[in-house]
């Protein structure tokens, strides 16, 4: 029996992780559940999964949290800290699936536990890559990746000696814009961003796989995730995203993961690693898909990426920086407020000014480089 | 220094070798080659590589041999039972780049000294899988697949446990009949059968490339090496020959080995196992590719590969005599004695007269069905 604590178990990859869950009742427990709101939703899950504990990140939704679970017997919190204690529970594993720079804190407290962490919280790698992979490395914690590039590329790695790996491969479906022109995509509107070709998730990462800076920042993952210097990764187009990440090696082979575009797949591979567990995908049939096809990203037309090459390489505060501007811009695209066109040309403004200096060594620095950077995107975004 | 025991050292497989041992003089010493012709040759490979013994299978050609070696100080022998010799000499490594059912006994005499065995011999698991897999766990010894397919299924499974393993495949390119029609096929010309699409290899294997029943052999050999049942083995008609073999899992996940069609990337795998060491092969490049294709076999115009399955379901003595029968039937083909549609219907023949019964209990008994086949299929060349 795998205890597992879920933060963010109201998003897609929570919902997925406990689609899982209640496949294999006998093999996983599920000690504490937390959301940002989403009360009503987060205490029927508490209830349905026998959790022993939920919290909700948004202190306003407290009050709904505790009526809904009110005689359940299940503890119930509020708060950042509220997340961080659950992230800190006795379990075998924490799924780290909050959104956004408030994952850092929670999977810190679970590396400082000891306790296995399956990722899919960017911020985690990008902002503070350095400061988690450096607890991880002391604590001797395994990072287990759950979104599908990553997933992909640590299986092809299967426990392979770094010094073996010659490339890294990031597969990107290339977004709604793959084929537009470039003045085209400047003025391209939220609606248009929004129609992502294979996978429905959130508002904002659908945003950044429509400028490519996703996949930017999964580079940033990898680089920290994997310890694998950034000339050796690389980003390839594959529309029908059925190869998700590939490993080449120092002898000429090429190891790669591939699988339906269903999130079902990488969770399952963590919930039951080392083992495999049966999972519900629908199986590849790459007779009946008859085609794969490939082509190298154009950092013209997506300079996104480009920035976010550049700040990998550049290391220090660069991709907490980036990912803050970034963040910004493209809520500032949502509202209307700037043009499609303009999210880069913000990023690299702030970049240039604030990306130079060292990594956040504590969470504090951490938090202090990320809000210079929003406060100085905002500015732009007026 | 890991040495080295090189059988079928003039061949393909054995002069790949020798060119990825000559990039790595510090970890590889070369400690016996063996041919079954070719004195000359062979005498200068061990000359070249420091061979301490050198033998060759033909009789006719130990003299050739012997003077070519002489002064050298390298040991020389002649005879099916010097090949056996080499084997078994102390190594770290035995390469079974024998062809045919000459490399069965061999590969057991390597497997009884408990020497590593990297296998490119097909007939040690198609007509003797049972006695050599059983052997190689008696003493516990590792078989390191070196043609591609089973290589990419060995690097894709990584050590998985099979009970999790879900379906395996193997990819292959369709040959040069893959578009044509049933007729057309059935009267095509040993130059036609010749022209493989992406490898130059031998003649046989070239002609079983055409008909596919090189991957129903394939297939045997899968279900012998992996342990794997039948039904959980697929064959995926992939003309571009880059996915070479693929795993899928019970968690929807499927990994995949890619590469150049160049053999020095299977073998370099098998040479630095479980490391990896550098190999010259042409890197894989996807997006200049463009794009990979797939499709199902068809077993209606490709009956030998129809054959080879049900074989592999059978089990028993069927997979030596469909090897047998077969190796007979390419002979009278590239001989001009019978058509190229002729071939699947003799192997149907001596199957159903001869194919039933229990598998080879031992070297003599495997000899004795093979012959019995071989007779057999002969007679209906005539």
């Amino acid at each position: 029996m795998r205890a597992l604590t879920i933060l963010g178990a109201t998003g897609s990859v929570g919902t997925n992780t406990l689609d899982l869950v209640a496949r294999h009742r006998d093999r996983f427990r599920v000690e504490a559940v937390t959301a940002n709101g989403h009360a009503e939703e987060l205490a029927a899950i508490a209830r349905a999964h026998g959790a022993r504990f939920a919290a909700v990140a948004d202190v306003t939704a407290y009050a709904a949290l505790k009526a809904a679970l009110a005689g359940s017997g299940i503890e119930t919190a509020a708060g950042p800290e509220a997340i961080v204690a659950a992230a800190a529970r006795p379990s075998d594993m924490v799924v780290a699936a909050v959104s956004g720079a408030a994952g850092v804190a929670p999977v810190l407290a679970a590396i400082g536990q000891g306790i296995t962490v399956a990722l899919a919280n960017k911020e985690s790698l990008v902002a503070a890559g350095d400061l988690v992979m450096g607890e991880a490395r002391k604590r001797g914690v395994t990072l287990l990746p759950m979104d599908s590039e990553h997933n992909a590329v640590f299986q092809a790695l299967a426990g392979s000696r770094m010094a073996d790996v010659e490339t890294v491969w990031l597969t990107a479906s290339g977004g709604p814009f793959r084929t537009w022109e470039a003045a085209a995509i400047a003025r391209a509107t939220p609606a248009d961003a929004l129609k992502h070709p294979n996978y429905a998730m959130g508002a904002k990462i659908t945003i950044d796989s429509a400028s490519l800076m996703n996949k930017g920042l999964e580079l940033i993952e990898a680089h920290h995730l994997f310890d694998i210097a950034p000339d050796r990764l690389k980003v390839l187009v594959h529309p029908q995203q059925i190869v998700h990440g590939m490993v080449g090696y120092r002898d000429g082979s090429v190891v790669a993961q591939l699988g339906a575009a269903d999130m079902r797949v990488p969770i399952a591979f963590c919930l039951g690693f080392p083992d495999r567990i049966d999972g519900p995908a629908k199986r590849l049939d790459l007779a009946s898909l008859g085609s794969l096809t490939f082509e190298d990203p154009d950092l013209v037309r997506f300079p996104a990426l480009r920035l976010a090459i550049e700040a990998m390489a550049s290391g220090g505060r660069a991709p907490c920086v980036l990912n803050a501007a970034n963040e910004i811009a493209v809520e500032a695209f949502l509202a209307g407020r700037i043009r499609f066109g303009d999210i880069a040309g913000i990023v690299a403004d702030v970049l240039a000014e604030l990306g130079g200096g060292p990594a956040a060594a504590t969470l504090d620095d951490l938090t202090f480089i990320d809000h210079a950077a929003r406060d100085r995107a905002r500015s732009s975004c007026i």
